[in-house]
């Protein structure tokens, strides 16, 4: 299969792109490197120090024998899409390439407006990039299991049965995003709702829950293929935060009382994910929802993992409830569906001490590294 | 109270800053002209000799000795939208001054980033200078009712209350909207409740049917007021377009089987609906919606009404099933909920054969102004 993975420089993207190129794909990647610039932004880094896209592809290269081809370009950029849809004549276009930080989106007014105006517009594009140039391409598009907020309802894979004074239809599944960048997301979701009707596109969402872990067997296989890793308050996430968290001896920063419950996987199942939506496409006109995470936890719990596994490695970690910046519910119902992927044979990587053991180990390697002012939070949602 | 119309140049906002102002409220319009370009970029016109806006209110002020005071600009400019802030420090943000055409916003990709782009960040921006600069400012923002699409269910005024797997909730209603422009509204809507819960803002949303009708007791105080009136394919609205079609001895252009259903409203209900709104205000951090439609009426149902009204006029009018340019239901079930607005003093202007007869008078005058190459459609949703 010819598959674009646009974003493919990132944290989610590059792992991808090498997991589908050592299955024989035809693998192609988009991307404008800006995360590496928000980094410049932010005073920030990854963990782990990275090589530019150049140097992994060409290692790639000399370790398996297989071409990436890489587009340096913004998915903005209408003319230079078109081209990549020229020259790469897609069966699937992988589309990680959006803002992704809920704190990035919310620093003030200009970042929000970046954010939704990068986001929406680049989805967009896509979209008539398909409908011009390659119809029967499947869009497989990461959402977030964010886009639903917290209802006190089970959440459902993208659509819900609904019961109404005497009638019923399958409708959308209300949204309740709790950040601009969430928003961007829902509006994508909207977006390409639409397309499908309309043009007969085929596309599947991916709400994705939260991704912990770097490695995967392909950014193993050398140093100069590491992972992105991030732990300062903007990019980074939960889990991978509170990790490296302890490994430096900060205190584990749980936001406000710590029952915000949320949809996790391990990044060994995002690129799982990935590949399986790639083989079972869409059908023309269709737009799948599939929910992509594997286990539930509370922010509380996942410190308290942490914690008890630091402490058996010899890093004694406190769990430090500070002030929650964002605007949220700390206490509230959460079950969400996801069964589908799993029935396309997903086989979820699950949280066991030994993987938090082992991202512990990973990270100890970098912990110079961190930059500590980082660490903690600078922005609020008010 | 202390009014902000932006859009107050449009065929909604003109009527509504005359009428505020006539209520004897302090009206400020923020417009950037941009509709009028709009007709020069599509060989348009309003069937109306309209005035320009600085004429407009220098006839206002000559016949009533009140002001309305003009900032020309854009919305999608921040240091000018603060400025407009500092200076009228408003109770009430009346929000007109989007891309409202379905068409226009499908002409092609770059109408349809330029509608999405101008609508989202443009409300972006009003929700920011509120925050910033005027917290208390009730923001009323014109939505659709097009957000909703044709749910098999009854439609609620903004939020639904859902039984599922044992568990309830109230939600946002599911929107399915059918247009790159109507997805720019369910865009705004999104963004709106989120500044709403995180910020505090008071402000509400109206869903608006269709509107018919031209003139208000203010628009016919003197011609220089007369309110513009669209009758081509990108900007003209069913029952209007009907009546102009069988003024000018055209067919009327129903859109395949015309068994769309959707809400509608006279002009005269609008401003109302403005003025109940703002009198009215949304609590602090309270998301308010509404829809704002009195009656529901099948295309192919106005379609005969008029044909009916227009041949006692002595206007023969056929009317034609004309390939539907748009991808939407030709048959299904409507029925909308509408009383919030009627609970809080709306008195509905009916729409009744002399209400017909009064639109078919008033446009008669102007026929000779019709562009005949602008009454069919000529942009595809596909």
């Amino acid at each position: 299969m010819r598959i674009v993975v646009a974003g493919g420089d990132g944290f989610c993207g590059w792992p991808t792109a090498l997991y589908l190129s050592r299955q024989g794909h035809d693998v192609f990647i988009v991307d404008s490197l800006i995360r590496r610039k928000w980094d410049d932004e932010l005073r920030s880094n990854s963990l782990t120090p990275i090589a530019t896209l150049e140097e992994r592809v060409a290692r790639w290269k000399e370790l398996t024998g297989k071409t990436i081809q890489i587009y340096t370009g913004d998915l903005t950029h209408y003319d230079f899409l078109r081209e990549v849809f020229r020259q790469t004549q897609p069966d699937a276009f992988v589309h990680f390439a959006e803002q992704r930080s809920a704190p990035y989106s919310m620093i003030d007014r200009e970042h929000a407006v970046f954010t939704q105006v990068n986001n929406v517009v680049g989805t967009l594009n896509v979209l008539y990039a398909i409908k011009e140039l390659a119809p029967e391409c499947h869009l497989i598009k990461l959402g977030t299991m964010g886009e639903y907020g917290t209802p006190n309802i089970d959440i459902e894979e993208g659509y819900i049965k609904i019961k109404h004074k005497g009638r019923e239809d399958v409708l959308p599944y209300p949204k309740q995003p709790g950040s601009m960048y969430h928003l961007s997301k829902v509006h994508d979701s909207h977006n390409i709702m639409f397309a499908c009707k309309a043009w007969g596109i085929r596309a599947t969402d991916l709400n994705q829950g939260i991704v912990y872990g770097l490695h995967t067997d392909e950014t193993l296989m050398d140093p100069v293929l590491v992972n992105r890793l991030d732990y300062d308050a903007v990019f980074g996430t939960a889990l991978n935060r509170f990790i490296i968290q302890a490994a430096i001896g900060h205190d584990l920063t749980v936001y406000g009382k710590g029952g915000q419950t949320r949809g996790f996987l391990n990044i060994m199942d995002t690129i799982r994910c990935i590949e399986i939506a790639a083989e079972n496409p869409a059908d023309k006109g269709e737009f799948r929802v599939f929910n992509q995470f594997t286990e539930e936890f509370s922010v509380l719990e996942l410190a308290e993992k942490v914690q008890k596994v630091a402490a058996q490695e010899g890093y004694e970690a406190r769990i430090a409830h500070i002030d929650n910046p964002r605007v949220e519910k700390e206490e509230h119902y959460y079950h969400a569906e996801n069964t589908k992927l799993i029935d396309l044979g997903l086989e979820p990587h699950l949280l066991t001490d030994d993987v938090i053991r082992g991202i512990l180990h990973a990270v100890v390697d970098h912990k110079d590294r961190v930059i500590k002012e980082n660490v903690m939070p600078n922005v609020t949602w008010k």
